[in-house]
């Protein structure tokens, strides 16, 4: 175990929004964007959160990303839209066009946004979560930067993009999916690679399409692997799901698609362009379109009842319900703070150094 | 390799809807029906076929399944519905639920239909190649009986929940994605017991919820595994995925979900009910309602041409788009015929003895 420091909640989301207020992003759409980092934070899916916060800064800063974007409608139907959102934070644009997706919901029974010309908007999560709040059932796609590998192929030919939905239950808690399409998040091959330990097969290949067990390999021309891994596990199904993902978030809203979207970091260029930006995609549907509400709840209720009670796999305490790793992180950390890596910590102690905005009281 | 008749797909397709006339079917049903069935034969998933046409006709002989249903729409807005299908059959009252969804993307942009009182559909792809005709993205998923088990888990929780989506190309054909939530369709299981060989672990798992290599460990009190197979390998993503078509089809709808699904063959009976037979989902979006189609089309081709100009995997003649092998079997068995392996053309020949209806002229 890395040791962390922790801080409360209220303490990086205030950090946050200061933060990318010094950078010309407007207080409102600061404290929205730290809204959605915190989310990740608490949620556990600590790669989301404010270890990004310097790469949005310096993004901002660069002019990369527009701090003040005026996005707008380009196309729309009653039920459908596509948003430009003016190359501005995925962290505001995301969730406003998010917004346009459940008004359209409520008022006609579903809702559908593309965005294109945005950037990175956190975690999948977040967006599903806001549905909820409004008895809808909510969806978020997002495509990224590419990192995985198509079945058959060997190289980064999509990102790990993620697919979101959440139901409500009535006692229970809801079920709430957030899942990236690759096998597994970049992340854990950092963690392999920093503690010289060996990656599972089936996460990655190599620079020449073969698997790969040392985390190097992945950084020195490899790939990561979709879901499924390989032919004969399903790895095409997982390839199947990820495209998708960037057909809906990328081709539909007039994005970058592919190999083409641009990186979370001004380093890594692209080799081309053939849209504006990355690509989002929202949608929204009102329950009570297709059932009585209480009686959804009621029979989420009772299939997360039943799943938990069926028989657990030897070695485990039993069937999880999607969303239940989250929840728990959630509550934990909401009382006792968020615990950051020394490399995280010390991003956020050069900000707070560079601008004089304290870290803390 | 089993030695295989093969049949021409007009006189499988006559055959099909003549032998479900004779349960009481209508004639127009009867050929849609049929239809239905013939996609699956000639896009090669040999299992949902006219290999289900003996369990389908048994079904409608025994009253479990209604051969003249009056699906209803129970519940609407502008752009969602639920139907009650008066427990028809999946391949009637899906493609008129299918158009419903349709209909209501035409006139407001998008269109979601979820179905309950109903029986197994066919392939979902069939459902997507359908809107496609109409130029919409179409999506398609239903649940069936359950044989996956949850994450950390043993016991037979899902069924393996189909999902499918196409996208429309302009001149390379469209990207059509079809894919069961589980790591592989039971029918493996099924080919490696009657040959007597291994499965390789990742597929399945015994009673006891350890990996099974023996298919008939799966058919002893076993389940199969969903994509991703073990938790190291994200298969808790192909759970949750598996869940999500669960709650869509059949929650949303009203029908039974999760291990309360009716299985397709009489003889199986799961442990009670919590709703009406099993569900569909159907959604539809206009291409229009977010860009110009055409540019849609120019970029899918882009796409498809890029993926599959990449770097081969070592042994692989490289990348494959979705939808790539189910097109080339239909090309191959619309001129050559469809093959049936002896125990589906035994069934067929049984069905004509015992109505006098022939297998061909």
């Amino acid at each position: 175990m890395l040791e962390t420091t922790t801080y409360p909640a209220e303490v990086l989301h205030e950090f946050s929004a200061r933060m990318l207020e010094t950078t010309g992003v407007s207080p409102g759409d600061a404290a929205l964007a730290a809204d959605v980092l915190l989310a990740a934070d608490l949620r556990g899916i600590d790669s989301h959160g404010v270890a990004r916060l310097r790469g949005y800064v310096d993004a901002l800063r660069s002019g990369q990303i527009n701090p003040r974007p005026e996005p707008r409608v380009v196309r729309e139907t009653l039920t459908t839209a596509t948003v430009d959102a003016d190359n501005g934070l995925g962290l505001v644009v995301g969730p406003r066009a998010n917004e346009i997706a459940m008004d359209k919901a409520l008022d006609a029974g579903s809702g559908w946004v593309a965005v294109r010309n945005t950037n990175h908007f956190g975690i999948a999560g977040y967006y599903v979560l806001q549905a909820l709040e409004r008895d809808l059932i909510g969806w978020a796609m997002t495509n990224s930067s590419a990192l995985v590998a198509p079945m058959f192929g060997t190289a980064r030919m999509l990102g790990t993009n993620p697919l979101a939905i959440a139901f409500p239950g009535h006692e229970e808690p809801p079920i709430v999916i957030d899942l990236a399409t690759s096998a597994v998040a970049f992340g854990k091959i950092e963690i392999a690679r920093r503690k010289g330990l060996p990656i599972p097969e089936g996460w990655a290949i190599d620079a020449d399409g073969d698997p790969a067990t040392d985390p190097q390999a992945v950084y020195d021309g490899g790939a990561l692997l979709p879901i499924g891994s390989s032919r004969e596990l399903g790895g095409h199904k997982g390839y199947a799901l990820g495209m998708m993902v960037d057909v809906l978030s990328a081709v539909l809203s007039g994005a970058n698609w592919g190999p083409f979207a641009p990186a979370f970091a001004i380093a890594q260029t692209p080799p081309g362009s053939v849209g504006a930006g990355i690509g989002h995609f929202f949608g929204a549907l009102r329950i009570d379109g297709f059932i009585d509400p209480d009686e959804f709840r009621r029979q989420v209720d009772h299939l997360v009842r039943t799943f938990r009670a069926s028989p657990p796999a030897p070695g485990t305490t039993g069937p999880l319900v999607p969303g239940d790793p989250e929840r728990l992180a959630e509550a934990e950390r909401r009382r006792h703070g968020i615990p950051l890596i020394p490399a995280v910590a010390a991003d956020l102690e050069a900000l707070a150094v560079e601008t004089g905005i304290p870290l803390g009281a």
